[in-house]
């Protein structure tokens, strides 16, 4: 099979996450990256190029306009670009990549207003090309066999949804007062009208919805801003899904002693199941009446669907980088089966819809914080 | 030292709690259970005296009214009395046996309306008697510990609070189509304005209160009716602490594949403290940027406040009993300090306060749900 | 129902056991503390018997051989008497009050060696008497639901058992160069010819003996001495089960930073099943290439005969003294069946043939540590 | 900074630990993969070196003789060769690159003999060479804090060692009469003398000595064969350390419901460490008469040589492809670090000695169980 091309944009500042998106598009060999735009600095761009086996150096390009329109041009140019630089910046790269026809992986949230989002995704309906997004959490292998207990019946009807997601990455920085290259996600400039909202709530929204199904309808939320900063640090909300289903929701970036404590408990007549980002390949499955158990991702009694998303024989750990490279697995499939006219099963991947949502979603939360926690419709405008 | 004397109204129908209030009375020697009007079928009264070692027969009661009357009139009456009946009866109950001067230790909720509840403060107050609430999960040694930390700094100044307490029996019930002892908490007429919210919702009101000593000023609540009942069976609630400390509750009793998982977060600006019903012995201290603790009941390194409080070496569970050991352990200490003119010390237990603040928090919740959801201040009538 | 009487030995030093046992034996309102012996100090001795509920004074002894004497003689005698004073003074005491018709539960281990502790089966046959031994670990609701479930077949065939027992008391006095009650069970004279083994190894066979109901054959076993102590404060042991099943056990007293960290895994063929006194009401059970489960205690689903141990609903722990509360509970149903010609159903207590299993396994251990760590045959003398 | 060039032996059959080498020693961009011999069957051979960027095809060798002569006359010919191949294959491959002048990374254990092991031994010396060792479970970040908190005496002077790795495919296989490419573990040709102790026994052996730094000298093993099979499934090992520490490892093929269980814990006078591959960036920490913690791998507060292990921010899981990163991240700034006339740091990797410290334990575990279960030092031949 031949692999897909593709390219970065961003990446090169010694962030982690650009690293994360290399290991995971290139995890499961379906594809190379062979072009970048990492960094202004031209110097740094080529280290990081070379350090990532980029052989022809004269696809490392300066500028992203220049990148696009270089490897629009090219037989071999790039199949698709990963976007990976901050959130202000993603509408007008990913508009240029989709006007030149190249396909988009872009971190979320993908833009700054619901308008942009809008935009990019009617550019891609007309371009006929694939936009994926990486909510990494809702990709671990566990939460798909979630996906497909809960489809299968095996909650019953789902009666209520608990998600968190406390960390304390802010009051480390407040305490140590430092400056670090997180912090254009607290200006409200690049990182648009809400913190914690877009940066952590939107991985909780997306995780609900892609476990369950379920459409979000109105919310009702309450932000804190820590220490009168002009973005919230912490988001309290109350949900309201389709057919009357509660839901309660908090993320935090001022819960001191919490790292990365994602956890969403899905409650149904029948049965409930849980997931923690501490331990990433095991679900909590409690049937009414009966003894909990514990499933975990890669045995041989989960669904075949989940099972695609497993590398490694039980009692291996995978991690965070994995369900970066089950997101880039089902995105790089799509395409290839699009190419070459094949299919790509049952993986799925969060696309331009799942990013819209989470801009519906922290608009929503934001006007209701605005008006005095209030009930706000998601879809309304 | 001379034992307490104490009477139970109630507890003789196999109700699971009365053996608990008699076995956590009883259990550090503080007091001797002598009289009793454990259910109106005279004849199981008398078993249930029996089984529980109350020698004078004459002191099994047809009629709690005349068991008030007869203990106060002898020499060697009950000094205080325990009330383990039905929410609709405590009002009467402790009225009358107030009003005949007899202490009071009465199960949560004290009564159905705040109205009632004021009422009874006032004649506990004028009569000079002690009026003790069992909220349990408030109680247990770990708690104090908590108290203990908080109140020494250990977490800096607190931010934000998560508390939680999921338990099934209703979906159990519904499914089952049981009609157990705990029906009368489903009946409005038994069980008051609220089901879940008084049941269960006070139970984490109390136990914030008494692990931060702080004070709460607003709710915003959010019932849920399962299946169109018309009590709640799940709420969901935004608080608002004194100094706008933010605030999190979520009590279900639909929460299917739980049982009692009472959990509660307390977060400060130098660490947080987080304590779970499942290991009721423990906290978990994670002060900022350092490893995360696991701080035991019953070790030398505890404070003193929470010592007093274990019973048995390092290693050997202590559970449900030993919480409301506690309980009584603070109240009988403070009859005998005040009968002995000598000092209860560090112990402390819930009194009626602690019933009328779970009374108005159920108040404003009620009415936050029934306004729409809005803020309600928790001290206006 | 007529409850039992009772007296007891020890237990007046402030021992945490005695008031252990005490609470026990009267948890569920099978039996009543009538006399006692509970200490040589008169003053003492009556202080424990008033706080204990004794209200015959003249049924407090200085001596257990009067104690014996009396309450034999006496038409409302004791129907049996708990023994919890230092091993060295077990065999004594319980042939006392064999001889004189009563029957007797003794704290484990039974006496200091083999020849003893087969007189005293002898005794109790031929008075036919009932013996109880207090292994608590073995006596959790939990085990007995592990051993239906092994009964059942749903592990299959045993091939390997792990136990261990790590606590640090010994670590902590010795760095702390303390004194206190404990000590004795590091003198040769008062404790036997093992520490450890005895007082802890000891817990862990009859643990496995009673959750597989296997019979142990053989050990290899390897003491370690602690800073040249006269006694052994880790063992470490092979296992050799009938039907050649292997299996490991390790009880230590020098395992800094554990407490009582009993655990114990049964792996069969079909299944394994791991319980963990720090979550002394669950069992780990994992079915072949089937998710775990966590089985609670006191759920619906388990056997009837580990629902009897029950007290609580699901959710609220037992702990340590509910433990103990079986085996009396057990003890006394079976001396009422006998009283009333009546069954006493499926309950099941440790008796003096667990003790004397305990006895040879220590003895066996000793000599195969003597003699250089080699197989050593257990019912050998 | 210049890459290093990789080849790899072994790998193309679909067998997850050639992908898993492969990722490990990429992971850090400190090497790449250049050429090899994947498997036999040169078509697949071309498939995978494709599939893992391999861009010269003129490098895929359809013999690793061809492979190691073709490579050691190009001038930019490997610098590395990492040998996947089963065990009985591992001594000539590693000799003929090693005779080559070539570096060889190798799956443990490094041969069948410890004859052939001390001939690679002294074959590496000779030529200079470096010979690393893939043990996996000794290289996660966590076991390096470990070993920094031994060092500098937090848990003092070691007085106990716990190891054990339960696992449970051979039940799973035996059950399934699956005949996977696990089968060639079976098969003592191809295996060695040993299964269980060869294949997992070694890992906790190499575990135990790169966190403690303790030199083991005697064993006493007894092993189980499952259903009469001619190799271990099951060893319980009694270990003596340098200065008469005991310590007590066990490792199974056979235990049902387990998947990659390995734990250790290492008691000290003053605390002790136990590490899971359950949870493998956390250690827990018991201070003694201190509060358990525990430490996270990737924390501020870690020792910088295990800092220097770590990829991701707090709270972000790394798992098994990382642990196997980090051995090659060692091994490669070694040999960069020769290249360059540079340092390597603190980076420390398993090497031939910790590869011949495994065979001399498989051979004195084989030879004391051959011998009736006695104990056998481990430096005699």
């Amino acid at each position: 099979m031949e692999k897909l091309r593709f390219g970065m944009v961003g990446g090169g500042n010694g962030a982690f996450i650009g690293n994360v998106h290399r290991r995971g598009a290139t995890m499961d060999n379906l594809a190379r990256l062979v072009a970048g735009c990492f960094t202004r600095n031209m110097e740094k761009n080529r280290e990081t190029a070379k350090a990532w086996d980029v052989d022809d150096l004269s696809r490392v390009y300066a500028d992203f306009r220049e990148m696009a329109d270089a490897e629009s041009k090219r037989p071999d140019g790039i199949d698709f670009v990963s976007i990976v630089t901050p959130t202000d910046t993603h509408y007008e790269i990913a508009k240029c990549f989709l006007e030149h026809g190249i396909n988009v992986v872009c971190d979320k949230p993908i833009c700054l207003t619901l308008a942009e989002g809008e935009q990019l995704k009617q550019l891609a309906q007309q371009k006929g090309l694939e936009f994926g997004v990486t909510y990494t959490y809702a990709s671990y292998a566990a939460i798909r066999q979630a996906r497909e207990m809960i489809d299968a019946g095996e909650i019953g009807e789902i009666i209520n949804i608990i998600a968190e997601y406390p960390q304390d990455w802010l009051i480390v920085s407040t305490v140590a007062q430092k400056s670090d290259q997180s912090v254009w996600r607290l200006d409200p400039k690049r990182a648009g009208s809400t913190a914690c909202c877009s940066d952590i709530g939107t991985h909780l929204e997306a995780l609900i919805s892609r476990m369950t199904g379920l459409h979000l309808e109105q919310v009702l939320a309450r932000f804190t801003h820590y220490k009168g900063s002009p973005l919230d640090h912490d988001i309290q909300v109350l949900l309201q899904y389709e057919g009357n289903i509660p839901g309660m929701l908090w993320a935090s970036q001022i819960a001191t002693g919490t790292d990365c404590g994602v956890k969403i408990r899905v409650y149904g007549d029948k049965g409930s199941i849980e997931w923690r980002h501490t331990q990433p390949m095991e679900l909590i499955y409690a049937p009414l009446n009966r003894p909990v158990r514990t499933i975990t991702a890669n045995r041989e009694y989960n669904a075949p669907a989940c099972l695609e998303l497993c590398r490694l024989p039980a009692g291996h750990p995978e991690g965070f980088y994995e369900a970066f490279g089950n997101i880039y697995h089902s995105y790089c499939a799509h395409l290839i089966a699009k190419r070459d006219g094949t299919s790509a099963g049952t993986l799925r991947h969060p696309t331009i819809d799942d990013g819209l949502a989470g801009l519906r979603f922290v608009d929503a939360c934001f006007r209701s914080n605005e008006q005095g926690n209030i009930w706000v419709p998601v879809d309304e405008k």
